[in-house]
């Protein structure tokens, strides 16, 4: 860390804020130029506050050079992360396609989305029993009857399980049931669930906030990391910003991004990001076409009468057009796609 | 709510899409004209997910005249609602400071900040025991032996208090000490947290979440008060731009617009909204100015000794300087301040 | 347009409201529901300023049905406009690749660059010769002596050239060295610059604006296309947001939608939606996954040495290495890449 | 600045970015840490591209330290500046308030607003001449017939006044009739234009672009002082945000940072920031509160006429009402209003 003094800041403006660096631990460095003064600082600086010597008399600037985040950094593992579910592994070769209904709704409409997905080459089964909804007159999902259908479903098929949980209540049964707990977007910063799924030893799919920076989406991965939980697969889901055509802006330059800084891996749901069919298909062959390491696609095998974000759903027989078309494109980004 | 049809959308897509309006429920009027076919739909539109009509062939848009809240809206109840906590009116005549530290940190600070708050004429202790934290490496909070000193000195200098809540555990406890539950920004949508305060009978203090829109923010408003907790005050705190100079930007305009828009108090943070403190005087100032009900501000005996955000809290004279000039401020406004 | 009274507004507020609209020279019809009066106005609705009658009393909402563009617009022209520069078709069957250095520098250092984006495959030769500076003290393009240099290279290698217009004294001397005229992101709305190329009868190249949403954009192109010049190509550059890791947030769902709303082509500029190079070749690649027509890429023979935005530029055997990419992915839109 | 290493980058890596650093004519101080290299670097930065450096082999991260703006510091002038304009001091102890219509649509518009808007105690008149309008279609301006009524009023009531130029073109027309020249959010980047008024020696009224950083506002400023001009008044005018229920969002917060970044004044238009009337007086009051220097307004004898953005303008009644609640805040802020 640095602290940069202003131009004119006085002999004691940089006492007072050298004591107050050393009050907290750290070790500083004086620097002084002809024209200005630096303080270099070492220490545990990813937990500090800046703002702190911000604040101080005299202090233009201060600069964090370390990122707050760790466990999750590249820097700290160099080796890309691969994470192993029943045989399908997330972050290696191949392009690992998770589908299926925003809720599971019953039977029927499951099995039927499932077998689809499944034959078109999907790997991983979706489906949502827990729902958070905008609104609170909205359907609000089966819960643990819905965790049921879908481990039915996935073994049917040969599929593994993503569920969403909103709640540290959830959890326990949510671990009989799917493979992957899902953390939703609304709860990337509810550091209770965060730390409690960090207690788990399941991976955990966590999607990023609408408004968090790639900062605070790695340091959410790095409270689940912190438990001793190191399965995390990030997942890029739109971001809010001025343009309201779509739900959500998709930040398709996470996905380069996130695998610079971070070895874990990097999935995109096009699906919430656009919130419309017509534009699932274009954004997730460039997702895949960025270099994503999966992608999470609704479809429904009605969307028409979808209970839940039936507009953004796929219909089965565009999802296996959407596939084959990422057939075409994989080689370029060097993966393959069963 | 309208079906606007494209202008060479053809008869059997005018029929399909009153097919799928008429099979969710909704009456429909066809409205013929000259150049475009518009659909005006009756029924319980606040539970409909428009954009399932959006999707279909020949739909050029779809617009929801009414809004999706009730509960909170103006037109559902035109008088403002005044909450009482102890005596202290929020909504009321008077502008309502609430002040305190961000965190509790031990008997002396609290005690010595609530004395100097309370002599300034801060009507409510503020102080978290529970501290959302966006690195896991940081001070997370007294937890329940931090409410039992918030109570304390809430009755030593005659204060009602107010704290936040992450997690439906502490509820129960929370409602042992405090008179005022909050429910942070990070947790605006944490649907199951605000069904459960919904339950409560306390007044609860819903800030927005920094990507939410206005909209959200009110439908988070009628999560708790569906349950039956009528008793909501909305609290602007920032929402996130491109600006980064402050942490984050203060919505100014969403004070008047929620007072014509809901019956609901709403209050501001400019202390989490600016995150320093030099920003925090002039923004204070300027949200009474506006029109606010009152203000939650970050006050600390000892800043520079903040184990949480010292850099955005207030030094006990810049608080009671504060209020002094908010005295001057108050009957441009034609409110009050004791 | 539809006006939509509130629920109790009274008779007088409802005829208030439809002698303003009558006396704008709409037409009005009136209907009165069991619950609410909602007025259907047709007329010359695209250049009214509808805030005129929300603010009118007991006036919920007023909702704009038809869009305020026309000549942009896929409803007033169903094909898609194809724009052909010297026998380069872009908005047709193949993907076109403009390419060339940010900045022309000089002879060797454009020719160079021309011959390795030509070899690689690029129909289109860029160099800008005005270059807009955020800092008054950065190199500001060499002028008309660039612009002659540009149109040597184009020659040489049988490229049609694209460079900027800042200023409308500028538009007569690019006239005579470029085949297709730019406007920049930050001139989108300077609107006597666009209505000055409306006059023009060459390609214009217009960027979005870093604020600007999808429907000011495409009036951008409106203020072009009114004055006669129908040859409007749009390139999606980066829009900003709060997310600071990239310079722009590269909004690639713009591609999709660009092409559903309007018949005009539609390209991207990966180079400063990201501002480095190492990101370029994946967004690049994404965005010819999205459907886009074409890309605009910053090449440079040798970067490191770039007078400016060097750091986003690709080395001469990176844009070989992303062109030979995108010969693998242009089947999965069905286009090609000669 | 300073360019910190990657914690693992070898000394090859180190000595590259060190030539590069020497060859682009910088100092270059090493510091080798324990744990990580860090290189201080002395010269002429502020027209340095920091990613040059950034996307080298082995760098982790380049912090600017100073910043890029110079002659609108308040590091390069101390005591802030104060405008002066026909004795009309702007950036001193009173707050100015300039009021008038969006549009000059006709004489008896024009002196009736005029006369309205001096009783109330404006001292600057406002009105447009030359109208940037997103649409092609809407009213453009009456042109130099608008400013020779401008200025006709200006003395008729005693008032300065100021009007928007939207090319270089109609400068030396405007510096006939006008005090203060205007440069208008869209054209905040328009580099051209910001260098012509550099030349002239009237004051400038630069308003925010509304997708511009603090930063990037400060860099346009420069450009106009770089010129010579040095009398700049910047204009907070409301950003772009995801929120749409104003037309942008006021960044209150601005006008506090200007005064600390800078020693230019800095006044705001709650106008154009919120676009509707009832939200404009709340926004102004606000604004004086947070020690804006002062307002700009849009006010018009009869708004429901108006040729131009009458749904924002004040009705006369409303602005003296304003200017009453005005002189009730301004002593909470040390300032007077005549």
């Amino acid at each position: 860390m640095f602290v940069v003094m202003e131009k004119d800041a006085g002999e004691t403006m940089i006492e007072v804020v050298m004591a107050a660096l050393t009050r907290h631990g750290f070790d500083v460095h004086r620097s002084t130029g002809s024209d200005q003064t630096v303080l270099g600082v070492v220490g545990d600086i990813a937990s500090a506050d800046i703002r702190e010597f911000e604040v101080l008399d005299g202090v233009q600037e201060v600069v964090r050079v370390s990122e707050p985040f760790k466990l999750s950094s590249r820097s700290f593992k160099r080796e890309s992360t691969v994470i192993d579910v029943n045989g399908c592994r997330i972050g290696g070769k191949d392009v690992v396609v998770m589908a299926g209904p925003c809720a599971i709704e019953n039977e029927k409409q499951l099995f039927e989305t499932a077998r689809s997905v499944a034959r078109a080459g999907a790997k991983v089964l979706r489906g949502g029993a827990y729902k958070p909804r905008t609104s609170p007159y909205a359907f609000q999902g089966l819960g643990v009857e819905g965790l049921k259908l879908l481990r039915a479903a996935g073994r049917e098929f040969g599929m593994a399980t993503v569920s969403e949980v909103m709640d540290i209540s959830q959890i326990e049964t949510a671990l009989e049931y799917v493979d992957i707990i899902q953390i939703g977007a609304r709860n990337m910063q509810n550091f209770n669930l965060l730390s409690a799924v960090g207690q788990v030893r399941k991976p955990v799919l966590l999607k990023r906030g609408m408004a968090a920076t790639i900062q605070e989406w790695l340091l959410a991965a790095e409270y689940v990391m912190s438990g001793g939980n190191y399965q995390v697969i990030l997942c890029e889901r739109g971001i809010r910003t001025f343009e309201t055509y779509t739900r959500y802006t998709l930040d398709i330059s996470a996905i380069p991004i996130i695998q610079k800084l971070s070895h874990l891996p990097i999935i995109a749901d096009p699906s919430h990001a656009t919130g419309r069919r017509d534009k699932v298909m274009p954004l997730a062959r460039a997702c895949v076409a960025a270099g994503a390491d999966g992608l999470l696609i609704e479809v429904h095998v009605d969307p028409d009468m979808a209970l839940c974000d039936g507009p953004q759903s796929l219909y089965p027989d565009q999802f296996a057009q959407l596939m084959d078309d990422l057939r075409l494109i994989v080689p370029a980004v060097q993966r393959g796609l069963p």
